[in-house]
């Protein structure tokens, strides 16, 4: 081996050329070591980096895609059975617009060409993989650089992102099931994926205007949750309540759900869908920085819903009287929409105080929505509307947000999303109808629009007025 | 730092022996260039690519495990409560039957030792884990780069495979519902499994001879899903129809989906599963290459499940007079099935357009096998066989398979596992027996077979005639 | 190129300094070649095992997770209808309570601060992320190497590990349902999961005195299984059976489960979590070792659990007269418990032997509890304690675990689990109440307690005495 008395003779001897060529291999062995792999140790390279953030994308977006079951289960069991199959049919056909309309248009507007600070992307169709990609997978070698260079996979990505709008419009179904035609509600997801919510997206997510001003939603309390919850409300207006639900006699009609285990199972398929939700919302798992900030997520994500469930549970008593199963259940969702905006941060009792206090607000919602006879027939508004708010604001407890760029967001989504979508109802209604006739809804949008019973071989009790 | 001036002089210099040296430096700055982890960026190397590989079929194959319990609430909430508890027990078995028959059988037949154009593999027993990875789990660190050099853990192979077996398995149970008896049927599965699928997937994954003649079918269209549909319809012939399905009078008893939340909650698993199943089929994550190919085939696998959905709801109306849920769900399974034998192309819009023709050619095909008088409970032959041959067609649309290897891949396939299980059929009716006594398929096989209902709580409406 | 020829000529001059130089390019190239790339392909490196840890962690956690439907679903099914609501709560609650106790207390006590052959950790309150990966978040680069040093993000495996206390809660709640309170029920769960599990764990996993002596018990036939079991025997024993489950003249009152879809479901998502339980208790996956072994969890998770379904099956003819799906679907978990030991055993034979008699060890047990008179809803204690037992004993066949070791480890973790919940249900039941009132018992604890009936729409059977 050579050592540094070698080193200090070679450097000292009167022979500028060796000097020279020492300097050579001293500078080769600085290279070795400052690229060797014993530094690559630290750092993930490249296109492991690429896998990593690609694989993540997929695995996260499958347990966000799960959620579609999960509100299907949690609505199919809140409504009465005569309205089962057609809140199932309403599930799986939004889901299908969602992802045909975000690939044809949704993507393109919330993500391609949106300038820094503005409004919008391009009106694209069809977008597909990247001209590198497609070069790529044809065997060009060549441009495998370039591809590892952008950190993922195009339609990884693409897919993590249609699974949120996907949820968007998950929220809108169960406010307004039991009584808006199948068809119509069918329009106002085509245009709520395809539009709304990419127009949303745009101006946060993708670096617009809202962005510009320090508005901060980590995984969606407002851009996706309160951007579902204002076009529920919105719907829930237009529409009405269900024919019955408010007596005369201000007395409200109860309206239990129709299967508990079947609503159990959708809220467990919803907290477990979260983590993808949440987790995933880092957009990004190729280094030790993110691996940790996914796993605080993660903690975060199961705290916040925890404490949720067990505020609602808790509160239930003194407020209604008895421990009740349905304030737990929705404790569970309110918790994980508060957590949402920012789950990212690292305090974990933070995390407990902000699901605790959305348990809460989630509560005090239900009973105002009652107050303004609005029906919404599993607690959509107050779980991801109001919920979403608060969870929007408490961004600022913890993360260091302002409360001025939080609140504009909130505003300016409320107004642009309830706005619209009050327009959209509208148009709908005066055009191809927003609501089933009186006798489709009074025996059923099961029988009355499908021809399809839910449960067709158990008898059911006669509903009373 | 030395410079470029600095190699000048030196090499210009008069004394060969320092020009020499000086080549040795910059030989060596070469290298470290060369091997460097800078270059590294655009690989994975060695052994993370084993361990994406591994983890990528350990994840995406216990998400077609996942799909069995897919089919079991798919068939459960599909059948009359009288047999909703057989059918569960039936799924339960075979998806146990599969694993092990595929363990002790049938990876061996498909995969081991087939010779390339050849017909199947050698008839082992007790498949374990290669004498490299029993070495390495020992602890001999030496036999670490043979492992790494396998590319995946053998294992993780096996588990991808077998849950594949299983879901071949799945779709036979549903189309024989109501009225095949248990032991009759675990006997012809345990056949299927570690038999039948085992070599018709010799002849294709596995280099046979379908594969040498050009047969295209990345994730099992035909492998897969027309192999289980041909194994059903032969079992749906053999058994017949269920008592008073077909009247005298040429109409047909309506059996309508005794619960459909299970039913669409069946669909939703399915289609969660089919990620696995397709992004699976890629057999790699280690690399740029597979990860963007993965992530084509998630895209590819959701947009073809949706057109499908939308394609059979719309066509619907006019075809059956009404919107159909069921046409709804089994679209979706029809698009999934559709998009199976070539998600990996980068076309998105041709996944849109092969979905949504698998959702016609599944609505056309339930209608045809009525006018057969088939009785197939949950459409499995429709879905699976039929939209199956419509898939592996459409390969040669997109991918470039050529249009007679996959005609004489449908049609080996077809008269390979049809004759097969027509045969094997017969053999169970003439030895044990097929079908339950009459009277046990009237009071339903959970009384008249195991002595447990499925719902013994809820008051049945009685059944008509 | 330079070449062997150059070297020679160069040492072989009569310069020392030229020799000198020439050492330093040789030295220089070896140090290239000794640490580059073509080198590292042999082994994942640091950050990158780093990240496939923590991914491993959330992904293996989540599908532990989601056990916790498994059992709500199994247990939903498994009561009689009058009770669903209640059990659906019961677990929803449980969950929440053993998050939010893990966090705040437990975790600390079974990991933090554990003497080697020590009893237990520190009383700690508020666990979070270590300070340097809070320091690696806030963008202090400097820490990352101290942060990837640890091997994972202590949050990911801080989830791990608080979702196998949540299974060790949600086995309590089976055997006990339809007849315990709310409250008293939360309130031992909180015990048993903030410092009961913990002190278990603290013994074995985290390096206590039963881990000295050599106790063997991978994923937790004792520590999780057993743990759950003993807790759920002593609240089965001190809560009493269901009124009339045991009539005066020695008959047993048939308590079917009520709802058998949802039941199956539940144990396919058990089967599914399983992977996670077993899979992910290798705690790691950050090379080829870790990657095989990984793999062959999983299949020897299958194959004992598919082994557990057909011997329960097979023997439930002789033995209780006809086939049983109960007995499958028990066996299923038997095969499940009995493999979670030692599912990292390479022989895969014995994993079918091992669950195969695991399904029978189920089989025998519950008819054992019933000539005991102890009523356990979902056989929880067959299920979880006894085939519990005989996995941690068959370790001693596979795994070379001392039959000593395993005697003493089952032994004292019986003792000390089984007399700790004695008293606290005994105190329980001294202060605040064990046991609803009986008639409130015989309306069921939906509409007694809860108000929220399960399925408030369907006509159910009046129940016999």
């Amino acid at each position: 081996m050579i050592t540094i008395q070698d080193f200090r003779s070679l450097m000292s001897c009167g022979n500028d050329a060796v000097r020279a060529v020492t300097k050579f291999g001293v500078a080769a062995m600085i290279l070795v070591w400052a690229f060797s792999p014993a530094q690559a140790r630290a750092a993930v390279e490249g296109e492991a980096q690429f896998v990593f953030n690609t694989f993540a994308f997929l695995v996260w977006g499958a347990l966000v895609m799960w959620m579609a079951a999960g509100f299907t289960m949690l609505e199919a069991g809140s409504v009465r059975t005569k309205n089962a199959s057609m809140i199932c049919l309403k599930n799986i056909g939004l889901y299908s617009i969602a992802g045909l309309g975000y690939f044809a248009v949704g993507f393109n507007i919330m993500y391609v060409g949106v300038d820094p600070g503005g409004w919008f992307g391009s009106l694209g169709f069809l977008y597909g993989t990247t001209a590198d990609e497609v070069a790529l997978l044809g065997g060009e070698e060549s441009v495998a650089a370039a591809v590892v260079e952008s950190g993922y996979s195009a339609m990884s990505y693409w897919f993590f992102q249609m699974v949120f709008v996907a949820t968007t419009a998950s929220i809108v179904s169960g406010a307004l099931a039991e009584r808006v035609k199948l068809w119509s509600f069918f329009l106002f997801i085509a245009v709520l994926t395809a539009f709304v919510y990419p127009i949303v997206g745009a101006w946060t997510w993708a670096g617009g205007w809202l962005a510009e001003l320090g508005f901060k939603d980590f995984a969606g309390s407002t851009v996706v949750h309160s951007t579902g919850g204002w076009a529920a409300l919105a719907g829930a207006i237009m529409v009405g309540p269900r024919s019955g639900k408010f007596r005369a006699d201000g007395s409200v009609k109860a309206t239990p759900p129709s299967n508990i285990p079947v609503v159990t199972l959708g809220v467990f398929i919803l907290w477990l869908g979260w983590f993808g939700f949440n987790g995933g919302s880092q957009l990004a798992l190729g280094g030790a920085v993110d691996a940790v900030a996914v796993s605080n997520i993660f903690a975060n994500t199961n705290l916040a819903a925890a404490a949720g469930v067990m505020a609602a549970l808790s509160l239930s008593r003194p407020v209604l009287g008895r421990i009740d199963l349905l304030a737990g259940l929705n404790g569970t969702l309110a918790g994980l929409v508060a957590i949402t905006a920012a789950p990212d941060i690292v305090q974990h009792h933070w995390a407990v105080v902000i699901g605790a206090i959305g348990g809460v607000v989630c509560l005090v919602s239900m009973r105002l929505l009652e107050t303004l006879k609005i029906d919404d027939v599993v607690g959509a508004v107050p779980v991801h509307l109001c919920t979403g708010i608060w969870g929007t604001l408490a961004v600022c407890i913890v993360g260091g947000g302002s409360i001025f760029a939080q609140v504009v967001g909130i505003l300016a989504v409320g107004v642009f999303v309830f706005g619209l979508s009050m327009l959209l109802w509208f148009a709908i209604d005066r055009t191809i109808g927003l609501r089933v006739a009186h006798d489709v809804e009074a025996i059923g949008q099961d029988v009355g629009e499908l021809g399809i019973e839910a449960y067709p071989e158990f008898i059911v009790v006669p509903e009373e007025d």
